[in-house]
Parts: structure tokens; C-alpha cells; sequence
């Protein structure tokens, strides 16, 4: 079986942050690229909207992951108007994912924390100890929003990929 | 100097209304085609996302619209979690006009009401008789989302587009 890819998505306006893992059944998950899409033009929402789809879409394009996690949007945000926006972003990312074939799998923060500290209220040190221990990293890639695109992709491996390749159903890509 | 026309769109994750209304100078604005796109995959919000998207395109391709006018959405929404889901439509259908190179241009409803009957607080019906008097109906279309998009289109014409026409600054097509 060869390798499987999970792109992890922290969706924003501004910065967009991605994860790939690479799975190979008995080692150890690792990164096989993360970085940031950037929003660049200030001055427009429609602008910006364009500039995160085209760079998922390559993100995908280029690494061809089979499977997109994004962190579950919450509804009692402090700022609604910023979670309006934010639910744009996450728009043209499910888009760009969906024209791609490739399943959209949402997570709660509790749940992301849940699965790799034990606790869903883990402080954000804790967090970060965790997905550099699970993916054998010297130091912890920055901005935030990519280690927190690798700590969703990092969820959706141990709660749906992991188990299904223990259990011997994984299809042969 | 040819027919110009505008794209309304009352956006939703079930039914997205459009109204598409031509501009003739010296003539009043007339509907060119209306009616609805449905995001029809009840199961899953990114199959839906992207049917939003392909029926948005479409309308943009066969009837060529100049500008896409959306209603802005209001952050003080009565439930936050539809209005970050409604976000996502509204991200889909922004990128399906930014990759036509069609300017999008918001207006909050209390404009919209303003412009069509002279009150920022008119009720539904006052609405619906100046959509129907503006564009010469010989009834309101339905559902509601279709006549509620030629009023966004209609705002539009009356803010931006009419003044320019008047003044003489509008391009030739």
C-alpha cells in the first residue's frame, strides 16, 4: 500500500493554514508539507476569497491528499460578524476540496484536543508538546494556524484513518 | 450602447434566489430572467457548496451580467449558527462572481428597503408592490428568494448604476 495524505485546513481571511501528514501502515505519521495561503488583497472580501480557493486548490493539486479535516466553526463565537466572514473562508475551502473529490471531515476543538492530549480543555502549551511528540518534529512550525492544521489533520488519522487500517478495510490507493 | 444588466442574489443553502435585470437608458429596468438554484444534497453542506457555485456560474455564463449584487448579512443574525452556515453560501457564490471578473457590490437590507419604497423599515408587502410596480409585473414571482434578488438588483441600479447613466459616466458595452 502506498502512502496516504491528510490535509488539515485552519481556514482565515487573512492566513489559511495547511498540514499534510503522510501515513505508511506501521510507522509513525508524518509531515509531508504545511505551510499558509495568504488573503492578500486588504481591501476585498470577494479578492481574498478568490486568492485562499486558487491556493487549496493548489495545495491539493500538488500534494494530492485523499481527505480534508477542518476544525468544526462554532456558533457561539465572541465576534458573530468575524464568524460570518470566517464561514466565507471555510466556503471556497469546502469548495475547493469538493471539486477535487476528496471528503470534507469536520472536527470539534474538543475534539481535536481530546484526541491527542486525553483532555478536550487542554491549554494550548499542552496542545503544542503533543502534535510535536506525534509527529516527531525539532520545533514547532509557525504561524499557529499550521500547527493547528496539523493537529486537525493529526485528528482525523487517529479518530477514522488509524482504525480502519488496523482493522485491515483500508482500500490500496 | 447595448443592454446592461445586474445580478441580484438572495443567497441560501437550500434555495438561492437570482434576478437578472436589464438596463436600457431612457427605458425602466426590466427583469431579463429570474428564478432559483437549489442546493439539493441535504446530507452533506459541501456537496451543496459546490452546487451553489455551479449554478451561479452558469447563471453568470448565459446571461452576462455586468455586476452581482448581494444583501449584506447582518451580524446581529437571530440564530449564529445559520447565519456562519449561510456564510459559506455566500462564499461560494462571491468566488463565482470574482472568477467572472464581475464586481460584487452589498447593501444592507435596510438600504434595499429604502431605495425601493422610501423606508428603511418598510413592511414585506410595501416591498413586494414596489418590486412589482418597478418592473412592471403583472404579479410578484415566487418563491419569495426570487423577488427578494431583483430587489437587491434593483437597489443597486437605483445607487449606482442610474446616477452614472445619468451623468454620463457609464462605459459603452
Amino acid at each position: 500500500m502506498n502512502a496516504l495524505r491528510i490535509l488539515g485546513i485552519d481556514p482565515g481571511l487573512n492566513i489559511t493554514g495547511y498540514g499534510v501528514i503522510e501515513i505508511v501502515p506501521g510507522r509513525a505519521p508524518k509531515v509531508c508539507e504545511a505551510g499558509v495561503v495568504r488573503g492578500k488583497t486588504r481591501e476585498s472580501l470577494t479578492a481574498r476569497l478568490a486568492e485562499i480557493h486558487e491556493g487549496v486548490v493548489d495545495v491539493i493539486k500538488s500534494l494530492n491528499p485523499s481527505a480534508m479535516a477542518l476544525e468544526q466553526l462554532y456558533s457561539h463565537y465572541k465576534q458573530p460578524r468575524t464568524a460570518i466572514l470566517m464561514g466565507h473562508a471555510r466556503g471556497v475551502i469546502c469548495l475547493a476540496a469538493t471539486q477535487a473529490t476528496i471528503p470534507v471531515i469536520h472536527y470539534s476543538a474538543t475534539q481535536i484536543k481530546k484526541v491527542l492530549t486525553g483532555s478536550g480543555r487542554a491549554p494550548k502549551m499542552q496542545m503544542q508538546e503533543a502534535i510535536q511528540r506525534e509527529l516527531c518534529l525539532a520545533k514547532l512550525p509557525e504561524p499557529a494556524d499550521v500547527a493547528d492544521a496539523l493537529a486537525i489533520a493529526l485528528c482525523h488519522y487517529y479518530l477514522n484513518v488509524k482504525r480502519s487500517l488496523l482493522g485491515g478495510t483500508a482500500k490500496s490507493r
